[in-house]
């Protein structure tokens, strides 16, 4: 819009999930963020160290009509990547694993940085990234 | 999963839209945000000030299967929210709504934060907060 952007971060991340509550679980207990709200069967609310928020919702009862608030909700895999502390990657994982957390894909990327990827019950696509996925700089 | 949480903050966010062309153009040439990678018809990547970064994908092909990465891909408003500099909620509201933007929620939290809420040509539903739009103590 102007010359200086106005939009400095994202604030709030958000994922679908049917069964809110144990997608929650997965979330809270296995990956370990701080659960701040729940309102059970309808929304999950964690805050991140960098005072982002991570949402979770229940697609039909927040898209329905009669909120006070924008309804939304989609249906079908949706994707998120968080960051983990440098160099915390294979524990993480080792971790995971024991869990019983299958690993869907183990990349490393061109930077040097690593992805992992799992899905939450929900059937997200949950990324984990030690380092940078991203160049610097543009490829396309 | 141990006693300190590995997972630092969300790296990347989604959204999706059929086109994402014109939603690309939205979210850069609307609100600002920083081009990075462009693939047409198939996804937009933004970053961030923070180093966050903000994916736009068409749901169709992203969850085609025979990728090499994960698949994704979700039908249906999804939700982001951006945080704005602080102080700037009114201008930039003033530059929305000078490019046909309409606002369908402008909401005052308890917090003092205040977030006005629009759509992206996908319809999914974009948040820009001034200030926390969640307090500090959990209410539930």
């Amino acid at each position: 819009v102007s010359a200086e952007p106005q939009i400095r971060r994202v604030y709030e991340t958000t994922v679908y999930a049917h069964d809110v509550d144990a997608t929650t679980v997965f979330y809270a207990d296995i990956l370990g963020l701080r659960p701040f709200e729940h309102y059970p069967g309808f929304a999950a609310v964690f805050k991140l160290e960098d005072g982002g928020v991570f949402l979770i919702f229940e697609p039909k009862k927040a898209s329905a009509p009669g909120r006070t608030l924008p309804a939304h909700g989609a249906e079908g895999a949706g994707h998120v990547a968080f960051s983990v502390t440098p160099g915390s990657l294979d524990a993480f994982v080792a971790e995971l694993a024991e869990r019983g957390i299958e690993i869907e894909v183990d990349e490393t990327w061109e930077t040097g940085g690593r992805s992992v990827y799992v899905r939450d019950p929900a059937g997200n696509s949950v990324e984990f990234v030690d380092g940078e996925a991203w160049p610097d700089e543009p490829r396309v």
